[in-house]
């Protein structure tokens, strides 16, 4: 046990924080309670899962549980279980967040909040054509923050065309099999790049759309420099990293819960400790 | 901070145990929190307060939240939220503590078994009268206690008549307004003698009857030497402390959580740690 595996131990003031997730991981609970120690917050993070979600929320009602992240399966089935859907999460209909004011439960969703943020401070221009690769959950948040963030020009990418198709049409852009000519925003949201993943060495894009990419943003984490990051760096494109997306959420998440937001090199220390 | 003040950081893998209470205090937290550490269990204890008792225990429920301790205002109401009355707390219908079993909240009362085994091992002989002074939540613990360990001459003192002869009549003994003559085993269940209240420096039973007791026992942990148990070392008579009915009931509610009893000398440091 190192002093870095050591938090203070909690009293009747401590405020309790938690996670809701099918199969919990522990860089939550690590990202938060180091930040919690290092700035002296009395506050405690711990994960947990459930089989029965609307006893868990009411448990973080009648417990005054102050935050609850909510990771699949529960993202959508929480939304009738909260008080307040905030346009983050009503934006996308799917909460990563819960704050609980006075028993008044908010929804959040700092995935849309955190791409939006991203999009905004990379400076990536709305009038370019866009290309999305994917159509899963997280597919769903980045389109919806393009759209929110002035983007018409977009072009829905999926293997699937049913799930692709149905994405596209509920933001109000296009479904294609491949990106299309001219696309010179590229977005990642599939696990092509992913450790683990069976596309783990290949490219989410075409070689020659990257070569000419105005932006390229790989929602992929682990590792940060996905082929396609390194592949468009090579190329000289601007990049946004999957552990910028992490990163960002997260210390929202962190502000949404303290009212403190942590700065960037704290961020840093905590996510590499939550993962180490 | 102390290192003493220290714990591990959670994981997913560890177990929450809490407790409900109107006005929640440390001293709970701190005792098990110690011998978690002590013991390298993977365990973490936090005390809560509620404005929802059903929410709070559905919590208990969809968390997986291990162990419960309930004290007042809810020892009687928690009844009907949990799925089995044991007889600790069938026998005074009142439940201090709950032990979730894969979903099954199991209901005890330490206090109970508590005191039936100290009066057990301290071998007060059951034959003699008896008396108990006191009708509150703790008295009717004893009373029930004294009457399940075979005692079968025991009369129920109380300032108020209606609350003591209703305790006496539901366990078969009687009430009376003082302690009768011939009284041999002394039981305080009243703040008489507790530090800070108004009758801190009192005793709860006459001179007389304590010069010739055979035992007495107060249920007055702090201070642990009360004017009673100091008047009956004095008259040489075998005592039985409140500070051990706390320690036994704890120790029993940490095994029922963990399934380890810890021995006496790490709950004697437990509780000096959960009080300093």
């Amino acid at each position: 046990m190192t002093d870095d595996a050591l938090i203070r131990m909690p009293n009747r003031g401590t405020t309790l924080c938690i996670s809701l997730s099918g199969r919990p991981s522990d860089i939550g609970t690590r990202f938060h309670n180091y930040i919690y120690r290092e700035l002296g917050l009395d506050y405690l993070y711990k994960a947990f899962t459930t089989t029965d979600l609307p006893a868990a929320i009411a448990g973080v009602r009648g417990l005054g549980i102050r935050g609850c992240a909510v990771s699949m399966p529960f993202k959508e089935a929480v939304i009738d279980l909260v008080d307040v859907m905030e346009p983050s999460a009503a934006a996308i209909e799917s909460v990563n967040t819960i704050v609980n004011e006075l028993g008044v439960l908010h929804a959040y969703n700092t995935d849309y909040s955190a791409v939006a943020s991203l999009l905004r401070s990379h400076a990536v221009d709305p009038a370019l054509p866009t290309a999305v690769h994917g159509s899963g959950g997280m597919a769903k948040a980045v389109v919806a923050a393009l759209r929110d963030s002035g983007f018409a020009d977009v072009t829905v990418v999926a293997r699937n065309a049913a799930t692709g198709t149905a994405l596209a049409d509920a933001y109000g852009f296009r479904y294609a099999a491949e990106a299309p000519t001219g696309t010179r925003v590229l977005v990642n949201v599939t696990p092509i790049g992913m450790a683990g993943a069976p596309a783990a060495g290949d490219l989410s894009f075409p070689a020659e759309l990257i070569a000419s990419a105005a932006a390229v943003f790989d929602v992929v984490a682990m590792p940060p420099d996905t082929p396609l990051i390194r592949a468009a760096r090579t190329a000289g494109a601007p990049v946004v990293t999957g552990a910028e997306v992490i990163a960002l959420q997260a210390a929202e998440q962190f502000a949404l819960y303290t009212g403190i937001t942590p700065d960037a090199e704290l961020v840093r220390r905590a996510s590499e400790f939550s993962r180490s």
